[in-house]
């Protein structure tokens, strides 16, 4: 009978974009991984990958998770719900076939991996069965107001976290009610994420980031931002310190 | 006559403790630093320093810089607010006069810079002055929920970073208000914390940790943490997770 200890599972965060934005940990154990495993769009490289290309072993294992569905279906209709739960299903058990042989599974992750990331889904599927560890990434709205040389928060502000996607009276709300604010998916609610800012008297601090920390990127005031649609990497930064200081 | 370009000013987040959180510029920036700044209480070293004490040249020349008040006075006292001011007038002079004779000084941040760090006083006197470059830090809270292996924020979540000196009902009124939650500056207020998040209905799912990342770090429900002072490091995660899976 031959005993095999189980491989270990590691998140691990590659941060906004730019290679040497990673952490020292987070090399580490790329350079020390079996298996690397990925999502992406079928057929895509992924942008976690491309951030880490140029670290990983000749020999290492990659396991590409392609997602089933990503803008096709309305992600609230319970097809996409259904398809999209099959599908961490079914990754959580590839990940755990090479850890049940023994071998050391790292997962990529843009930014961080607890905080909006695909990763969270196998970790609640997984952590409880095998030795795991998570290293913290670089968020991309770190990256980006770093970028802009913004400070976004000092003493006792307030930050908040809020998607574009959320209806337009109730983000004005939240814009008033908070120092500092991230707004995340922009993508085509732009226009009325500027509804929003102005109605709340944020626009004119406001500044839009796009690609922060990757080739491309650019640093623009919300005030001399077009409507047009934003790409998925890109945020926008109210900062708290012009209301304190 | 001899021309003497001005150095570069370069905040570096120095992430939650953890040396191997420092990112890959981080490291890069601290090993070619002429002069490495940073911010600590009178007579102490500093965490900031502390972390990255392996990484620094032998020639390099430190600049601490001594905060000459720190909790003995009110800090909406007016007396405060002006020796402060005065400190990081005097602080970001000794740093440009390095700048000034040609040397790159890289100044220490806990964390993010841009995020709660000491560094933004520096920046927003300098920035406009020098060739500046931030790089972005592991946030305190990032390293504590990858620790916790605590999924925070996924899909539309909101996530609010909150000062724990906040009045109780209004923290407990912006806990009801959010899916996810960070509550910063623990200290003494731990009790008015445990009321906010019992009223708001959170209590279950915080938890607390301490030093996360660092030596002696700990994990632990709020329901089975006392009420005693906490540490410097401290703060309290609530999940957004919950709410929606």
């Amino acid at each position: 009978m031959t005993l095999v200890s189980t491989g270990r599972l590691i998140g691990v965060g590659t941060g906004p974009g730019d290679p040497d934005l990673l952490t020292v940990k987070a090399v580490k154990a790329l350079e020390r991984a079996d298996v690397v495993a990925y999502f992406a769009k079928a057929g895509r490289h992924g942008n976690g990958r491309t951030v880490v290309d140029d670290l990983l072993r000749a020999d290492v294992s990659m396991l590409p998770l392609y997602y089933p569905v990503t803008t096709e279906i309305d992600r609230h209709h319970e097809d996409y719900k259904r398809q999209i739960t099959a599908f961490y299903d079914l990754s959580a058990e590839a990940v755990a076939a090479h850890l049940d042989a023994g071998r050391t599974v790292a997962v990529l992750s843009e930014g961080d991996p607890m905080f909006y990331g695909s990763y969270m889904h196998l970790h609640v599927r997984l952590a409880h069965r095998y030795p795991t560890e998570v290293i913290p990434g670089i968020t991309a709205m770190s990256g980006c107001w770093s970028l802009a040389g913004m400070p976004i928060v000092q003493g006792d502000d307030v930050m908040s976290v809020l998607p574009g996607t959320m209806e337009e009276a109730e983000l004005a709300r939240r814009l008033v009610d908070t120092e500092a604010a991230v707004i995340m998916k922009v993508g085509r609610n732009l226009p009325k994420i500027r509804r929003a800012l102005a109605a709340s008297g944020r626009l004119h601090h406001a500044v839009y980031v796009e690609r922060g920390t990757m080739r491309n990127q650019s640093v623009t005031r919300m005030i001399e931002r077009d409507d047009g649609e934003a790409p998925y990497f890109s945020l926008i930064l109210v900062p708290g310190w012009e209301r304190s200081s």
